[in-house]
């Protein structure tokens, strides 16, 4: 994150997907008043098209629904990378970064689907069980879609890299990867809830 | 995420300083030529000053180094909330959104101390052990600093709210909330390290 030699571009669509998919939270980027905002939202992919919702009520949706320059960044945080020097430290990681105008989902249809496909993204089978929406929740949900075509993705992977001085003078500083891995705890049903939790959530994870 | 009425805003600086220590990695947003930018990067909070650190080369830092007005959001995503409904599905997470001007942070004492400071967020502990910048690798580092000034935070915690038909008629769905925790993995020590693990690096937990 911190070196751009490090870094490498991708723009393999299939590598894009990937990262995109795994990614649970994305944070949107866009301007009002010449101020940028930046606000994490949910998403899911479906084809080359990224869909997003929220209130009507939000300024996210208002001003995004008005078909201005936006930016979705997905960011996977794999591991710390800890060199022998303070500068050579990193972070492994993939990012997409999706730029665009967004247009807003009115056709019932589209809309219905785009909602099952963010819940199905959060958490695979979850559509299959929760009831879907009614007309009046389908009303007081605005979605938008993003096309997936002004597109970059971004990814570090593996251990550090010191300089020849430093692997010679500080042999006794550890240096490595430790991996981070968003994983789940236990499941706490709510209080009305009598059922055994199903094998999507005791079995959840991502990517 | 989706449903503003469950989202509780709060300007309680202690509060703010807790999501920001425990968040890792920030994203950035920034406009350059009317297009909205959003990129993940590394920071540290000092007091109340962010610093940020990058390639002096980076449009990021070349950007933000000129004084145009930012946002820094620091999300921290704490499990799946499944309600009965998928309208009611969300996200706990807490959240800080930072807006601002950043300046360049040119003192090398200031330097050295944001650099210490961006290291040790990632991982306290390492700035004792890994050798610091020489003046060379301070001067290929551009720093800026964002003061905490216009900021709030959003928190969103607790159960699914189900609507009271669902929570009739919907018992034989699972419902609750799915903790999510980012959790480290075993250590990878790099082909030339043939030191212990140390505690820092072994114990590490975030928060």
């Amino acid at each position: 994150m911190v070196h751009r030699h490090k870094e490498r571009g991708t723009y393999d669509h299939d590598a894009i997907h990937r990262i995109l998919d795994e990614g649970l939270v994305g944070h949107v980027g866009f301007v009002a008043d010449d101020q940028p905002y930046v606000i994490p939202v949910l998403y899911a992919r479906d084809g080359e098209r990224i869909y997003l919702h929220g209130s009507p009520l939000s300024r996210l949706l208002r001003t995004l629904g008005q078909g201005v320059r936006m930016c979705l960044t997905v960011t996977l945080v794999d591991g710390l990378v800890l060199a022998r020097s303070a500068f050579h430290h990193s972070v492994n990681y993939r990012s997409v970064v999706v730029l665009g105008t967004a247009t807003a989902v009115t056709d019932p249809t589209e809309k219905r689907n785009a909602l099952a496909r963010v819940v199905e993204h959060v958490i695979l089978g979850r559509p299959q069980d929760a009831r879907g929406p009614t007309n009046a929740e389908l009303k007081a949900t605005e979605v938008i879609a993003l096309e997936i075509e002004e597109v970059s993705a971004k990814v570090r992977t593996g251990p550090p890299v010191d300089s020849k001085r430093d692997y010679a003078n500080l042999g006794h500083v550890w240096a490595g990867e430790l991996p981070l891995t968003l994983v789940p705890g236990h499941p706490v049903p709510d209080d009305r809830c009598a059922v055994a939790v199903p094998a999507y959530v005791s079995e959840y994870s991502r990517g």
